[in-house]
């Protein structure tokens, strides 16, 4: 059976105005991997309802699993919650249990309940609350669609709450050959064996170090096996330069 | 009159697998947002023929301008020059401007050609080659499309390269002001603010520091004068905790 598939949406104007570096696609990517859910397309959209809600039709039809990050605080500019009960065509207004989890949360904080912190409790029906150990108010799961903060360190808190429950797959395993030589120079060889080890997919990414040209191939399979025979042939043809 | 809108189309499994942190687009968008072109969409999609030709028709016909970054090399995993010819309609084959420049270059540097060096002089017909000052092999202008490499120091002289030639716009200005407190706090006063100062677009990027909670508050604006105004208010706002 193929594994399940995932993609990516990045709601943020600071992103595409190049004022902040995106950090949570890197994460995403790496844990995905380990579990076995493919994750293959990632899109950045600003702050804006139409590109949102648009996106998220278009995802979330396509692939097993969308995962969204940014846009659930309580300023006027997070509006990714409204935007995906939208999409999804749900209705949304504050709920109890979301209400309940702020207002315990701020009570043991001393910080006062106000109209700004209660739009975080606003939560689609039919969705189910992904928990925030860092600053309590909550993400959901709404049909395929999990939606999740922007900021790293309660994005990745989020994320470790709502992956054991999600269905993986066949973990992708992956090993690399650092080849010193320009890809115009591996890359006869290279097709060669990617016709004879079908069960393996190679990819070949070059980089340039101190003015010298060479390429990390990496090659990736779910099959163990086969992926030991590919590196062999792999070592034999182009050297054993790294590990 | 509006800026002109881009987006960005990135190629590579390395980067949905997790492997590599994408460079290219932080960079691409500095630089777009300095010449007032304005990045609306960011994808990242894997080498796969379909979503490639399928990305990059929906990003040329929605925005004035497509970067794509990576694929373009030597090997059989560098599918991106035939899939923009697709894409747009255009056949694509060995061009000899394309093959001159990269003779001239293997030339000097005592370096054979051969079969997959030759596949880096397959541009499409009508294209617009772009200058590649560190290895030679061209990037292309097909349409709206522009093609680069993914390697971030090839990308970025090959944009370098192709920047003079395109219609910029005003450029967004924009100005910051750090506020140490949580956003459930600011949001009810920064949104009585973006009601009142309608030519500027305020956006609230929270952060967590050291267990403490605390916002960027960035006021965007083509306007000076509006976005200084803007600012005063901001600072009366909340205090003038930093620049």
């Amino acid at each position: 059976m193929p594994n399940p598939t995932a993609a990516m949406l990045v709601i943020g104007d600071e992103i595409l105005s190049g004022r902040t570096r995106d950090a949570n696609m890197h994460h995403l990517a790496g844990r995905l991997t380990e579990m076995g859910i493919d994750l293959k397309e990632v899109r950045v959209v600003s702050d804006d309802r139409d590109a949102i809600v648009a996106a998220v039709r278009a995802l979330s039809a396509t692939f097993s699993n969308v995962f969204t990050s940014g846009g659930i605080g309580p300023t006027h500019d997070d509006i990714t919650a409204d935007c995906v009960a939208e999409a999804m065509g749900a209705s949304i207004d504050v709920r109890d249990d979301a209400r309940a989890v702020l207002e315990g949360h701020y009570a043991r904080q001393g910080t006062e309940m106000n109209a700004a912190r209660l739009r975080m409790a606003r939560i689609p029906d039919g969705a189910t609350l992904i928990d925030n150990p860092i600053s309590a108010a909550p993400g959901f799961s709404l049909g395929n669609v999990h939606v999740m903060a922007g900021v790293p360190s309660i994005f990745q808190a989020m994320l470790e709450s709502l992956l054991p429950g999600l269905t993986g797959g066949r973990p992708l395993l992956s090993e690399t050959l650092r080849v010193e030589r320009p890809e115009g120079e591996i890359a006869g060889p290279l097709g060669v064996l990617a016709e004879r080890h079908g069960a393996v997919s190679f990819g070949s990414y070059p980089f340039i170090q101190d003015g010298r040209f060479g390429a990390n191939i990496v090659a990736r399979s779910a099959d163990a096996q086969a992926l030991g025979a590919a590196m062999e042939a792999l070592k034999a043809t182009f050297g054993e330069e790294d590990g």
